[in-house]
């Protein structure tokens, strides 16, 4: 997609847009409504099409028998509104970035991203494999909310920069947006922190009312116009190391469908998780190019002292958060006992084949 | 699953072990009959297990309009017999690694691994994304095979050897079970390569038969029972960095089913592609950690030399395969495409990310 068409297309925006993801279901008779709310601007490439091309194919997947209504950011309730309007019963699901929730409980953090937290495949090992679901389930349950992971942006950038950040020193008195408990971690750089959903965060970087912001990364910042408003892309990112989106369902809702409907649901997530994913490592790559190359973006690495500086901030933070609740403990215990298991399994693996690969193919 | 009862349910084996994976579907009136033979001895952690769940979640998904019959190696046809049984339409699936048809097209090899080749995020980025499917139909098409993503190992252990690997020379007159190009690679290191499939590499190895072998990672090659036959577990591999297991589909059968099924079909197997690499990530490092402690095999790692030298060996394999055809010239270099692109991005994202974490975190 053409950056200046989707700019176009998200100007036109609001309530016009808003509209079924199939004209018609293959069999009509029978057909459940599902109204899908989500949390991203229509179109936006990776997180909106992704959760558009999720919410067509449960209605595909079913033969009909689902048939599902999407509604991007604010079509037809704002953003930060989607999880009371599904927890309620007035929409059947959500597509999110469920640390926006955080306000109701930390560990709806843990189910998306956190510092120094999992990557997209340590995510996906947790969750279906070693007890990250049943928590999840136990803290929707609160909600009536059953969420899956349906889809992941894998690691994000750093963010974007007015200036050269050399030291821990350079982040006070930052005013940055960072949701989540990233954003946390910041607040104890002395970061001055807002969260604001995808579509206000350019204007608000380009009037000054913030100084740096975080996104996703190169593809999808690219959409978002953030190098026009910020020259320095830092990177490895930390707070977001792979951010699994969810699908989160009106529990009662899901629960009353027949077997081989709610399997055909849980199925079309757990293809968007792979294939969002995949459609963001495609595209990373070749969008950090042009931002370089056509840009002048100026890419940045956080050295080590800065590193060991989120470090302690984020060890910080978590040592908050786990006094919340008892089931905000046990979250982070699980999470910790994945991330010591499997982190270790990629310094064997992912990481070292990488670092040879490239090395050998003067990949560097 | 305990190793033991893995072993004694194996040597049952056999057809006695065959039956459909669901006792009856839940619709029976109307149901297609889709026999499924697979490369993987039953019950077999991961690759078997996987392929056993996505049988079963096919009929699921359909509300049993596809009633799966699975049949793990043996027990229907012989391992490297999947392939032609469901070209000829004996059958209607396999489930797979591609690179054991090597012999009839060398492009099949990029479908599943080649050394130096993708991770597993990187593979499905290129399948998905970047025009690997599409290749992948094309060779397909020549034997009425229409594959999908089902499946994946994650990054490979570098295998199992009785002495200590310490400089290329090593490597010369060494008899070692390795598949696909990287068995042609280690060819070209001067090794005597065999092809076994994964239910008599035990037996080879004790019996000296072969000096050396690789098969997937810990979790795996626990239960295979290699480390009680090979001494020295070498890491990071190079031949096998994101095995993509596939289901191939009879494709005269397949396009023959109502869109909705179809459509079910590739979901179950995109699903299975997400869950079986994260039950790989998963147990890999609980089980390589019990192999260290329980059974005192050494961790040893490819120095940089020798990783020089498969680089040169695989180099020389590819310059071959090329000239096979025009297809298999085509798949290679969309394959580098692939590789330079979400490889340059691995170096910013996943890569320094995991390397900072683990650092600051004391998980070195």
């Amino acid at each position: 997609m053409d950056r200046r068409s989707f700019l176009r297309t998200s100007a036109l925006g609001g309530t016009a847009a808003a509209a079924s993801t199939l004209a018609a279901p293959a069999i009509a008779q029978s057909s459940t409504s599902c109204v899908i709310v989500s949390t991203w601007p229509r179109g936006l490439p990776g997180l909106g099409t992704g959760a558009e091309r999720l919410a067509a194919r449960i209605t595909e997947l079913t033969d009909g028998a689902i048939a599902t209504e999407y509604y991007a950011a604010g079509e037809r309730v704002g953003a930060f509104d989607v999880f009371d309007e599904v927890s309620a019963g007035n929409a059947q699901a959500y597509h999110a970035a469920d640390y926006y929730w955080k306000g109701l409980h930390p560990a709806w953090c843990y189910v998306c991203a956190v510092p120094f937290g999992l990557t997209s495949l340590e995510q996906n090992a947790w969750m279906h494999h070693m007890g990250g679901q049943q928590l999840w389930d136990e803290l929707g349950d609160d909600y009536n909310i059953k969420g899956f992971l349906a889809g992941n942006t894998g690691v994000q950038m750093g963010g974007w920069f007015n200036k050269e950040m050399n030291s821990a020193d350079d982040f006070r008195g930052l005013r940055m947006r960072i949701p989540g408990i990233g954003g946390d971690m910041m607040t104890n750089m002395g970061v001055s922190v807002v969260s604001l959903p995808g579509g206000q965060i350019f204007e608000s970087l380009t009037s000054g009312a913030i100084d740096a912001t975080e996104w996703v990364g190169p593809w999808n910042d690219y959409f978002l116009n953030l190098h026009q408003a910020a020259r320095f892309y830092y990177w490895p990112g930390v707070h977001e190391p792979g951010s699994a989106l969810s699908m989160g369902f009106n529990k009662s809702w899901l629960t009353g469908l027949p077997a081989w409907q709610q399997a055909a649901i849980e199925a079309a997530c757990s293809e968007e998780n792979d294939k969002m994913l995949s459609e963001f490592n495609a595209n990373n790559g070749i969008y950090l190019d042009r931002l370089i190359r056509d840009h002048g973006v100026q890419l940045r690495r956080f050295n080590e002292d800065i590193y060991d500086a989120f470090g302690d901030a984020a060890e910080a933070t978590f040592d908050e958060l786990r006094q919340h609740s008892d089931l905000a403990n046990r979250m982070h215990e699980s999470f910790e006992v994945a991330r010591a298991q499997v982190g270790g399994w990629m310094n064997i693996a992912d990481v070292p084949y990488l670092t040879e690969r490239n090395r050998v193919l003067g990949m560097e």
